[in-house]
């Protein structure tokens, strides 16, 4: 047997990845002292193999849990530990933009690389960095797609829209969405001024009268996706929906996208919100039985 | 020469500290991204030995910016990284008090002891382990004491005050404090409930017309030390001031003791705070230079 462990808040993600991949779940307690201290307790009885549960979005006090965790948890017993995190965070900072910067994917990825013998994530945001091995330097480092997910959802919708990247970084989730049920596909160019600030110029495909849907991996502050809506409404588009994989929608982020004309804002269970459509738990169990019985072969 | 590293929230404490030492001040630059990670950004060229001032309250996130910050820094050209962390996190939860829970002194000590090669604090909050090396596996561990500080401050204020310390385990400051200048001093013996729910006990000291000064390392909720406050009003104190080491005051604490008859609350700067009476600063620095001519001895 196999524990899963996690914490109460992630219950229903955790009770639906235990049954389709057959792990014993086992919740994590935590308790907060008013100095802002975490106090931890595992079970202390722990399968050979535990699998952690712990989408990484708002990361910084999840990070330190984390390594508390995982430390303690090969102290009772855990031989091979991998992290399931739905939502990886610092991908984004691949490099240094001006002198001086922290590379933060490179230092975090190492963190998560030492702490566990296996990570498996959802959509990375890799850019600079080819594979999710080279930034997460685990003996395993695995990363699912929520595109197909993402474009059987839009199928059921639309019969021909049109799917449509915010920025060419998008190319590799929209071209994979859109591959799966021949859907014409495109992406636009961005311009980036600050956080809140983005410029965006729409590709040369005609879009009066289509069905557009917006694919991202992550949605942010929603700026972004919705300077795009906002073109495509003037520019003739029948709907504006949204598609992605991590909903982590900061601020008044959803009420921009209505603002802009959205229709429908879709998302992955990856991070918990109100938009999400599609359950990753059927993927992640695959990923982690595949993982498993790879092991045992070893 | 040695690079001082702090953000800018900390200017005023590391500007005593780089004065006093002969350090080369050098600011840290964060920027906080719609979706909580943070940005680092340090200065570009390091002296080869390299002190970073971070004091550990509220602790999670910034265990995490120590991380980036000491990495980047090795990067950068630092050859020594000596953490300064007047006040120091998980010192308290140094054994499972029940099965299952993480001994996160264990682990923060250790990630600590990795990152840096010498930590210098104050007033650790050691218990169960007697020396902050044992907690701390740096190549240095230093523990300074603010107690005779505080009670130069004491000396001051009262001519014969009875120092009192609310729980055994402040015994070791009480006595430190006591001795520099002849005072009267006892513990009190506490039994704790929860968080905020303690009982006290005074020792068989007679208080009556006395001026009691209550003296801990660390203030949190305040709820022990209002506990003893009242129980000394009551049996006749004519004064009941407190000094701490760590003003850490979680929530409304400072309003407990206010209405638990508290006169006069002291602290050092170790942690910012409206009650900061006594400046750490030349400890710190005569402490760093005794560390780096020892260095150059090696």
């Amino acid at each position: 047997m196999t524990t899963l462990l996690h914490f109460e808040e992630d219950l229903d993600r955790a009770t639906a990845i235990a049954l389709a991949a057959k792990l014993r779940p086992a919740v994590m307690h935590r308790h907060r002292f008013p100095d802002g201290e975490v106090k931890l307790r595992l079970p202390t009885i722990l399968d050979p193999q535990v699998v952690l549960l712990r989408s990484l979005d708002h990361p910084n006090e999840k990070l330190l849990e984390l390594m508390l965790v995982a430390q303690a948890a090969r102290e009772f017993g855990a031989q091979h530990l991998t992290l399931v995190a739905p939502y990886l965070a610092y991908m984004r900072q691949d490099m240094a933009f001006s002198p001086g910067e922290v590379v933060s994917q490179r230092v975090v990825g190492k963190f998560l690389g030492d702490l566990f013998d296996a990570v498996i994530t959802v959509d990375p945001h890799l850019h600079r960095v080819s594979t999710l091995a080279a930034a997460v330097p685990a003996r395993q480092a695995i990363a699912l797609s929520a595109a197909p997910l993402l474009s059987d959802l839009i199928a059921a919708h639309h019969s021909q829209p049109l799917l449509l990247g915010p920025d060419e970084e998008s190319i590799q989730w929209v071209a994979q969405a859109a591959v799966r049920h021949g859907f014409d596909y495109g992406v636009c160019k961005k311009t980036r001024h600050g956080d809140r600030d983005v410029d965006i110029a729409l590709p040369p495909i005609a879009v009066v009268g289509r069905a557009v849907v917006l694919i991202d991996d992550v949605a942010s502050s929603g700026h972004t996706l919705a300077r795009a809506a906002s073109l495509l409404g003037a520019a003739g588009a029948s709907t504006v929906d949204v598609a992605v994989t991590h909903a982590l929608f900061a601020d008044n982020a959803m009420e921009i996208l209505k603002h802009a004309g959205v229709g429908k804002v879709w998302s992955t269970d990856c991070i918990p919100h109100s938009s999400n459509a599609v359950s990753m738990a059927p993927l992640i169990a695959e990923s982690l039985m595949a993982l498993f019985s790879q092991e045992k072969e070893l």
